[in-house]
């Protein structure tokens, strides 16, 4: 079967444009020349507003802001909110004669920013002629005969995600101005709270579960493939982590005297370590596999056509080889969950040393789940290993009657955030039907990718709304998001506008 | 031949004590108790410079301190250097007719004091009624009628060790002051540099090797036995450390990109440290346990008669049992070789945990020897174990081509300091004799201790001069020594004046 879908993905990859998607990109092409100034304008509005999450007047500022934008492309437009949930904001298009719903999912708040870290102020954007380490000065885009693609915005938000959105709502301004019908019935859902961890994104979901029904939902988040190619995301990794902490004696102890006679919990926690995971990254933790599907053959067919950019993802960080097992791809590595060590802490090394046996030794332990894993379920094996191990399990220091009645000691702490993964079929017909619509927006490879190594709460989208998603970015890998000095290229910009129109003009029919 | 051996130890800890002991006592108590305001002056103009062996005009003018003390007693006394060595004393009384010759060692420098810490002065020696955390008030002990034994001397080194050197110096005023003969030669060998590492004890041996010949070597240092009993140390476990750090990416990596793909240098530490060591203290490094001798019957039967304060020293600090095999007593944990897990350290756990898998990771590691090993062997033996598990070492950071070319690396950093065990046997003749002597100075058991489980730079004195040696303590086991408030108790130096005035009258001959 897996050459046959090699055979598929690449007809789909490489299937030419319809006129109907020749229009759209000719439409939102035509559009973006004649509207340089005024397209650069709203973003440029939009990015002065402040936008961390931490601050709710500053959010609630930006959602009625993004309710005119919509409201100025005629979408019922209004402010979400569910439980104590920062505003998010839905808007909606119906298309006469559409069968088919498109939700476009984009967050509008942005990562805190430290004015002394940035070379510019994040909340007043500025356009320069270049990256800021290639030398990019400001420029006067607002009197300029041309914009230059390679030009930058750097602002907080710049790529993430402010500009998507603009780009989203320029897309529908581009289709009406050339009388290009929508295809699909459009609804928008942009996030208010994505970077402060979206702790009420399921809720809202299950609060408006109606409205924000659709037949696929399109994530506007991320940047494209680090290769410079247009990218589709199928999913991403759940995760979730905790605090292990062997005791062993009450107190540090001279280890000359106590050599050989007190519990040494580093080593120990060494052992507890070395029984979870295998040197491979294998986890060896009873039943943390069952449920665990195998990679599709649709998926590795992806993971061989490209999907991951395996050169720029091992080598350069300075890695041999990937970890898990002889021989295996990127791709491969991170279709299955990974147990990762975090982190170790017990008395100190270096300098610090002391000639003493510590009384405790902690792992930070991180796990990265895959469909068919959950975090009630992660807990309750870890305990279980821990306990097969001869640990009486707690989650504080024991008491020194708990000391001498039990040699064994683990003390655990859960982490209270963390999410499951979510992940769209490689094979669903909506995933074949919008590679080709990328496909035809870009003479690159489109890089179709199984599954993020990292996370992201999409979860619900799933479990909720049960609704098949992708994540189709458009913005430059190098653009330093959640950094300081966060920019995109208007090269990209101009990309994202196309690529929407042409997702929106299609009629998404089988 | 075990419970034979043990019927002839307690012949010997039950021994009847001769009337040359009882002598030598009464002569030592008729001593102090008419001159116990002397006895302690001289304590007190001794404690009272200060003697931080960082320090060394301070150093200079203890040991010149030293030097008359001795002459006082008539003895032959100068100072040894060695190298660069911090200034020894040497003393020595020739006794007409002995036919053999013992040595008495103690230290009179000591450890830094920061007067901030202390409730009185460091160096400004004062009596109380009893300990500070008791409620022990200063009292006037100059113009007492009695000195109550339980009265405690607060200054640095009144425990660790001047007062061992006024303790030995009065024991020969003693005798001399009953006309009772020394039985042997006697030397005095008092170090001033034992707090700072002792680290140029080899050299002084071997430059003074003819003047430091004895039969025998004495230790006055260190408390006796926590239960109170007269102790007698027959070794110390040897040291050395090391810092070993496993290397993965160049830098530290996202946990969810690189989960199962970039090497997790904390996980591969513990299936390192997991190799080297079994959950019971077992070390698995091949060859670890060559040449090392299992403990000798009398080692065991010493044991067995309650050498070490097994509740004290397992329950009190809340160990539910010895780490070392099912069933071991403390004794046997520090008969063996120990591997300690000193510290570990990557990234960083609790709080400050980041969802990233760590560059580096790295384990201080600590060796405590037995006779048998060398630190050179220790180093060859960990070097091929981590070469069996197929790691490259060395002892830098990896470059960028390393990186690349080997997956597995460790950097590897010995501890400059360290030195090997030393220990004498406890079938030696004069150890049994020895044992008597201690045994008739008191009610109370003596506790014979094969081999501390803790490391003293004893080695040069079996390795240069090959000769037996015992460490025959005399102060309160409650002393705080290098801390602050270190303190004697009065009744202690009372009973090291008897039990060195015992060992000076013996012949010492079979």
């Amino acid at each position: 079967m897996r050459p046959t879908l090699i055979a598929v993905l690449f007809a789909v990859f490489s299937v030419s444009t319809s006129e109907a998607q020749d229009d759209a990109m000719a439409a939102a092409d035509a559009y973006q020349q004649a509207h340089e100034q005024q397209i650069l304008e709203e973003a440029f509005d939009f990015l002065a507003l402040p936008n961390n999450a931490a601050n709710r007047d500053d959010i609630l500022v930006n959602a009625r802001h993004i309710v005119a934008m919509l409201e100025a492309r005629g979408a019922d437009a209004q402010i979400l909110e569910a439980s104590d949930s920062l505003p998010a904001v839905y808007g909606e298009i119906l298309t006469p004669g559409a069968t088919r719903t498109v939700m476009f999912y984009a967050h509008y708040d942005g990562q805190p920013a430290l004015p002394e870290n940035w070379t510019y102020p994040p909340f007043e954007p500025v356009m320069l002629s270049g990256r800021i380490d290639a030398g990019g000065a400001p420029v006067d885009w607002r009197d300029a005969s041309v914009i230059d693609p390679d030009w930058r915005i750097y602002a907080r938000s710049s790529s993430d995600d402010k500009s998507p959105i603009v780009a989203l709502l320029t897309a529908i301004d581009a289709l009406v101005a050339a009388d290009i019908p929508l295809g699909v019935n459009i609804k928008f859902f942009f996030e208010g709270e994505e970077e402060a961890g979206s702790a009420h994104m399921r809720t809202m979901l299950e609060t408006h579960r109606d409205l924000l029904a659709a037949d696929f939902w399109v994530l506007a988040d991320g940047p494209v493939d680090p290769r410079g190619d247009p990218r589709i995301v199928l999913g991403v990794r759940g995760v979730t982590s905790m605090q292990l902490t062997v005791h062993g004696a009450s107190r540090d102890l001279h280890s000359g005297h106590y050599g050989n006679v007190a519990p040494n919990p580093a080593a120990r926690l060494a052992h507890l370590i070395a029984s979870m995971r295998a040197p491979d990254g294998r986890v060896l933790i009873d039943g943390f596999y069952d449920g665990v599907p195998a990679p599709s053959d649709a998926a590795l067919a992806l993971i061989e056509s490209g999907a991951y950019d395996e050169d720029g993802l091992v080598a350069e960080p300075g890695i041999a080889g990937v970890e898990w097992r002889q021989g295996a791809s990127y791709g491969e590595a991170v279709m299955v969950p990974a147990l990762n060590i975090l982190g170790l802490s017990s008395a100190a090394t270096g300098d610090a040393t002391r000639n003493a046996i510590p009384s405790t030794a902690t792992a930070a332990i991180g796990f990265r789940m895959v469909p068919g894993q959950t975090i009630p379920r992660i807990r309750e094996l870890v305990t279980a290993h821990l306990e097969s191990e001869g640990y009486v399990i707690l989650d504080r220091a024991p008491t020194p009657e708990e000391r001498l009645a039990h040699p064994m000691i683990a003390e655990i702490h859960w982490s209270t955030s963390g999410y499951p993964a979510a992940v769209t079929q490689a094979e669903h017909p909506d995933v074949i039907r919008l590679t080709g619509l990328v496909a035809s927006t870009s003479d690159r490879p489109v890089r179709v990718v199984p599954i993020l190594g990292g996370s992201l709460p999409l979860a619900p989208i799933v479990d909720v709304l049960d609704v098949p998603f992708a994540i189709v970015p458009m913005v430059n890998p190098d653009n330093s998001q959640h950094a300081p000095d966060e920019n995109l290229r208007v090269g990209h910009l101009w990309d994202g506008i196309r690529l929407y129109a042409v997702l929106m003009a299609d009629d998404w029919e089988d």
